[in-house]
């Protein structure tokens, strides 16, 4: 069992072609007992976004808070908190921050995509 | 591909022992690309609670708004906004809303627990 908040969770900042003002926090996965898979929260400061890239991996996201779009195979879909998505594997996405405020969503990937 | 919002999805108020002041969404699972594995959002008005059991699948929860406490092997944990939680299978587990506004939280099972 496993029981804790964000807010005790150690965040990583991103950095890597492609990526801007993004920060990693792992929530949940194998180590707690989730075999296979890995939450993970991502959280994009104003400007900030992910790779616009692929792999062979899907995404299950949910969208925690603020206001942003997700590119997905060829269409920007405008995405806040509330939002569900389901990024296939091989399909090109990217997360964007589309306010002045943080952009948050949890990011779940099978374990070999947690990389 | 999938892209949608909890304010577009149906929720259903749920009747069994034990249950007060619930409502179910299902956010994403096999129907939407994601095989083995049900996303879904319960809300618990005030007063509300789910019922204090056990079941071989285990919960993966992310507390998306509100205040509650998530009962886990004998021991009642504060939750909220933000907090995670993994309840593994045959765990005794309950979660009550402890406020006045509506407590929500993501709830992952195997496909076998969506029922």
């Amino acid at each position: 069992m496993y029981v804790d908040h964000v807010k005790n969770i150690k965040g990583t900042s991103l950095t890597a072609p492609g990526i801007l003002n993004a920060t990693k926090q792992t929530l949940l996965g194998p180590a707690q007992g989730w075999q296979g898979w890995v939450m993970r929260l991502f959280t994009l400061a104003a400007n900030g976004h992910t790779p616009r890239h692929s792999h062979p991996w899907p995404h299950i996201n949910y969208i925690v808070s603020g206001k942003g779009t997700l590119f997905l195979n060829g269409t920007e879909h405008a995405v806040e908190a509330g939002s569900v998505a389901y990024v296939p594997g091989d399909a090109e996405h990217q997360f964007k921050n589309a306010g002045s405020e943080d952009f948050s969503f949890i990011c779940i990937v099978p374990e070999e995509g947690d990389v």
